[in-house]
């Protein structure tokens, strides 16, 4: 499987943004053709999903521009150039919560749309969290809340989660309280 | 939470493509000062995770360009315009594995990347599987493959899923199978 079955014949840079950068690459498909893929490039992001000693989950509710609504997430964000994603999730955790994490497991690296995307999310489970103060970016507006793994399980349930990071971390956080 | 939060004040089309678009948004943030919104506008997704009487799941592996990358996911595609979700997943499924599914469970609506893209995806759960032959599109190039829920559940520790959706769809089958 190690052979690159749409080698990319040109490329042009469509757009050169902030948070992405938009590609069309002309490729030539396994039967010969040429086609096109349009790339959304996309630095990679880092989410956190961890339990209070005495069983809170932190989640974070925030607008988002790109769905127009408010959603239920665990608290991520956007790799920084040349960042470690362990130290990407440390510094979100903080920021967004105030929590500190005195462990962090990764549980899974996931493409979130590989039919256009690039974007890899790196996804860690946050143990012996300490309490402190968040500090929010200037252009972040959002709110904490703590949610038990029973309002979790009913949440999944009732598809209170529309964050696709979300719901399979949380999933994953039930998974291993039921083992 | 019904107040937008992020009223766009202008925005323009920067990008008109063929799987999506790109639009730039300035708005008012809650504090009155005015920020930048990028946004990747799809028409959204359906995924399709289904188990054959044997207990067989089919599942996908591809090339995908912007990941640069073969992945391993459910059955999927891209909803056409006016096309409800269960067709595109009645059609996507048959596509892509040549199974016809009796019956179709909607499990989630989860937004894949909602720091930066509107695309929303339908996950079913399809039983009742029937043998058919794919019928996939000139420039999709893809092998079907099946697995046991053992195997998925052996995968999902070793991270053998890298597309989030098939990684929640799995995870989900599993956790009904358990209950």
């Amino acid at each position: 499987m190690a052979v690159n079955h749409e080698p990319t014949l040109s490329k042009q840079t469509i757009y050169d943004g902030k948070i992405f950068n938009v590609e069309l690459h002309e490729v030539e498909l396994p039967d010969g053709n040429a086609s096109k893929r349009e790339v959304v490039k996309h630095p990679g992001a880092v989410a956190v999903v961890g339990m209070t000693d005495d069983g809170k989950i932190p989640l974070v509710r925030q607008f988002r521009k790109a769905t127009e609504e408010f959603l239920l997430e665990i608290p991520a964000g956007k790799r920084e150039a040349g960042e470690e994603a362990i130290s990407t999730a440390v510094r979100e955790l903080k920021e967004e919560t105030g929590y500190t994490a005195g462990h962090l497991e990764e549980i899974a690296q996931l493409y979130t749309s590989p039919g256009f995307a690039n974007e890899l999310i790196s996804i860690y489970i946050a143990s012996d969290l300490q309490v402190g103060v968040p500090q929010t970016e200037a252009d972040e507006f959002l709110t904490v809340e703590e949610w038990t793994l029973e309002e979790i399980r009913a949440g999944l349930n009732k598809q209170s989660f529309r964050d696709a990071k979300t719901a399979f971390a949380v999933q994953t956080l039930l998974a291993r309280a039921n083992s």
